[in-house]
């Protein structure tokens, strides 16, 4: 059975409060799907924190003079600097258009992940979920309660990353499934044996879920994927994605 | 129409000289397939290396004093760390267990890629690709011969990274289709603005492709993905994901 990456249709601009797990069984019935054990739902970070109400007004932000320093440097509006900051625990580097920031949760990424969520008009901002995995799992268990389906969820967001050019979408919450896919041990049954060890199973899914999210004429902030064998767990979470620095050998 | 990632079954224990466009072919014909436009072939390295005879059978190594040096500190056998210096162009970390090197073509990860190639009762290691791109490029080639149809072809490689735990499976060689999907100025129908200004589309393609790639019982080295719009190029290859590392940011 191939797996299938499927868009998800016709989900409105959300707003702060709106009902993602609803919003979700809508779409799939819009597209005469219905939940499956063993989905994965992938989420646009930025329509997660729209519908948790995590956004900031640049117009209420009022620059430390950090921030405007650091915005002279950099060549970045302060007010959003500002709320890189307040998003950030280190600064990894800078550079004139750049700020690589580590964010509270831990992950290392331009601007914090900070998104402009620029709906014509508004100057508002939508940094990362304050939780993103309590974000994954709420979903989780709102499609469970809803549809009594077990599935996976992800909350995703596009980082850069060292040595290679281009940016990818990875996890940044998840929860349900393992993230990390231990394969130590293992051989196929050509008798290659396996170098990979410990695949990031839920990065993988989060890339293979930008093939259809935002790459279409309609915009597309979320996707299914179907047909590929999530390994269940009720205590998996985005932060084990996350190589601490001392233990970092590729940096 | 979802994206589909189908795994090509009953590809054999590749050999030197084998015809992978035969044996793709042969694949998707059991399977009741053919190709269409468009189309996304993925490699396992490996196989693209053991097609091309490029194996190193370690009986044959004799490990330089550097070797010897190297694998008494990394605690690895220095004939292989002798292929990993053959095949390295510089070592950027060394640590006991590990060597992260800069392969000749200017990838950064374990090994320099070398993988042990071992069939039960082999002592052959399988390194890179000479030039990935070239073999991406001759088995697009190969196909659009046979079949008549353009598709885009990814050699694929599973890649440790700065900052996030596990691996993932990246582009080593591609050929007939933009490795960068560049998207500055777009925006999509929600008015949200992209921050995603230039997706390295080529490694979510491997990435996607390695949910299906030595993940079921069968062993499977190779993955079709259909239903995603490449943007065609014949001047696109792998080289252009390499990130310069004096303008890498990210370690």
């Amino acid at each position: 059975m191939p797996i299938q990456i499927i868009p998800l249709k016709g989900m409105p601009i959300i707003e702060p409060g709106d009902d993602l797990v609803a919003l979700t069984l809508d779409s799939l019935e819009s597209m005469g799907l219905s939940p499956e054990d063993k989905d994965v739902y992938v989420y646009s970070h930025v329509i997660v924190s729209r519908s948790e109400g995590k956004l900031v007004d640049l117009n209420d932000v009022e620059p430390s003079r950090t921030a405007i320093n650091f915005g002279e440097f950099t060549g970045k509006d302060p007010k959003i600097v500002e709320v890189v900051l307040r998003e950030s625990r280190a600064i990894r580097r800078m550079a004139p258009g750049v700020i690589i920031a580590e964010t509270k949760h831990g992950f290392v990424c331009a601007n914090a992940g900070v998104d402009k969520s620029n709906v014509p008009g508004e100057t508002v901002v939508a940094p990362l979920p304050d939780d993103p995995d309590m974000s994954a799992a709420t979903i989780r268990r709102g499609i469970k309660d809803r549809s009594g389906f077990d599935v996976g969820v992800i909350v995703c967001d596009t980082h850069g990353r060292a040595h290679r050019d281009g940016e990818i979408n990875v996890t940044i919450g998840a929860s349900g499934f393992e993230v990390i896919k231990d394969r130590r041990g293992e051989k196929d049954l050509f008798g290659y044996e396996l170098k990979v060890k410990r695949t990031a199973i839920a990065d993988e899914l989060a890339s293979a879920a930008e093939l259809v999210i935002g790459q279409s004429d309609e915009a597309i902030p979320a996707a299914l994927i179907r047909g590929y064998d999530i390994e269940f767990s009720e205590e998996s979470a985005a932060n084990q994605l996350i190589r601490p620095r001392d233990k970092d050998l590729f940096i």
